[in-house]
């Protein structure tokens, strides 16, 4: 029988101990479990980055994975634990935005996570991710029922800063969702809404600079010149041949931008 | 049956192979093992620091966990390696502090590692973690007996830098201990040994700067003003919501502060 | 049974999602698997600093080990995805050098993966890390035979970048492969090879010093003096006892030296 998975996505760093603690309580209430580690850089405080490199990652993971994703500035105060089950996953953090990228896609149904008996008591004002969500996570990944955990809600967090607006008939405002190591920019621009990107002319606006060239793989472009491309995510990447899109441009996460079809 | 747990807690870093040359070891010795990273950032040559990293982790693992800290500035000279069991853990590494603040607390055993036969060879003068640190852990995590490492000792090196010095009726010299991702300062004022914090007026000193507020959690501050908070280790943090109190106070790791009780 | 052990070598950081996605196409493809982190710290596009890490780990793995390489600034280009069967162990990888330390001490098979039935569809233009590298390696992982990925060659990458070249009668033009998080800095001159070093004067120019001292252990020499010692990868590498040899020559990864044996 295949083995409970686990991940994990995090503000914690990897300097301290926490996330080595949050998988002691994993392991303790639920030993058979697989866990994983997506991330546990998330610029501290910025739940919406969090909730985008989980929205990137847990499609590629079996049904019946837990998700826990802990990016939490609010701990401690009135903001709810929440489990979110989606497409067979189960997504488990504060619903504070968390999980915001995650459910926006699929059908999903929410619960407040209010059974404290899963919890790891005493439960601290300042440490949630080892008190409350581990041993939650651990619970539903050994076999314990979402509908056990607490009751669905509807007054979640929801959240459409990751959507593009339109500002013209022909023209979208949109923004660098996230700048990875290799300094390729992913914008908020999918493939899937933006298909027409692949067929005809276009004009990206990204801080100075006019882009208008889709390449299909970064070899077959100039380095130093940046270039769009469609990322595995199937979001529209600004990127550059063995450089960074995000120094050549002077831009990075956050960084708005403009399409403008022809 | 429990799959057995090894924690690493290094100063090795992620950038080079030495982490997961010590995984392979340990799963050449005892395949079922299930791994944890506490930590490999401590500090370069700081075995306080790693002690205090373990010290905080190990008891979120479940009993028969095998816990190896490598920190290991005089690796190849006099300095012996030593197994400590404790509380049903045990911890693996060289008798210089770095397993200090673990047994500090608890009743505990001590043997000198000498059963060459456990031992990768030829071993080393420069990676103990490798040769003698893994393997040893390996062989306890498939169970072998402590008693069968080598012989209890009771000249190993026992370390008070960790604890609070009187220098009057009510006041107490300490230290930072550890300072977070997020900015936290952890002192080592713990909350079981000075409750009255909790109870009365108390001023706390640290860098230029008395405070004089114990908060509940992070949300219910100000953002921008330091204040204490009981963290979710137990010892008093010098934290600011939502920023850094290191920043602000210009203090850190091994930074010292002054306790007074009114 | 042993349980499959694959093992990860990537420029891509633990920032982004990257290296658990490949985790999670790996658990889906072959549950069973226990993953393991080598690096994800290699310089971006440095096939060569990938190639050094994974040959100095791969052989504290178990026999059956697949072991995974991906640095890969061609990714999307024409450049092949190869198998290496050697000593018994599995690597994976692009053909662009990033396996080429391992196969060059070792008898050794390399094929050209070309069995699409394996790969991850549709396979993108920028991540064969999670569309072909991962799950042709969990496939390996669970039982699939080598010879069913694709057919053997010859026409593979060879590279001895990493070689020691002879400059006159007794002396040799190295390198420094590799700098570690101590600022130890491995160079290329192996002690197999150079077994005089151990047993007759020598002088080693790094930078601007000549060194003509080797240490049996760091703790035996003077902090803030530079010296040589055998490593525990068997070459020799320039050290200081708790300092920084890379900080204290101000050199580096790629460096030049020349060594002179008397």
């Amino acid at each position: 029988m295949r083995k409970p998975i686990v991940t994990l996505t995090t503000d914690f760093g990897l300097h301290d101990p926490y996330v080595g603690i949050m998988k002691g309580v994993i392991l303790t209430f639920c030993p058979e479990a697989q866990i994983v580690d997506i991330s546990h850089e998330v610029q501290p405080f910025e739940p919406g980055q969090g909730s985008f490199l989980l929205s990137q990652s847990w499609r590629y993971f079996p049904t019946g994975t837990v998700h826990v994703a802990v990016v939490d500035p609010g701990v401690g105060s009135a903001r709810r634990p929440i489990l979110v089950e989606a497409a067979g996953h189960t997504f488990i953090g504060p619903d504070n935005g968390v999980l915001a990228m995650v459910y926006a896609g699929v059908p999903h149904k929410v619960r407040v996570i209010t059974a404290e008996r899963y919890f790891l008591k005493p439960v601290s004002q300042t440490f949630h991710g080892r008190d409350i969500f581990a041993p939650v996570a651990a619970c539903i990944a050994g076999g314990v029922r979402p509908s056990s955990v607490g009751k669905e809600i509807d007054d979640y967090l929801k959240a459409d800063w990751h959507e593009p607006r339109r500002i013209s008939k022909r023209a979208w405002g949109g923004l660098v969702l996230h700048t990875d190591r290799f300094g390729n920019m992913v914008t908020n621009f999918h493939v899937e809404q933006f298909q027409e990107i692949q067929l005809r002319p276009f004009d990206l606006l990204v801080g100075t600079r006019h882009l208008d060239r889709l390449a299909h793989s970064y070899s077959e472009m100039t380095p130093g010149e940046p270039f769009l491309i469609v990322g595995s995510s199937g979001y529209v990447e600004v990127a550059a041949n063995q450089g960074s899109a995000a120094q050549l441009l002077g831009c990075g996460t956050g960084s708005p931008c403009e399409l403008h079809l022809f």
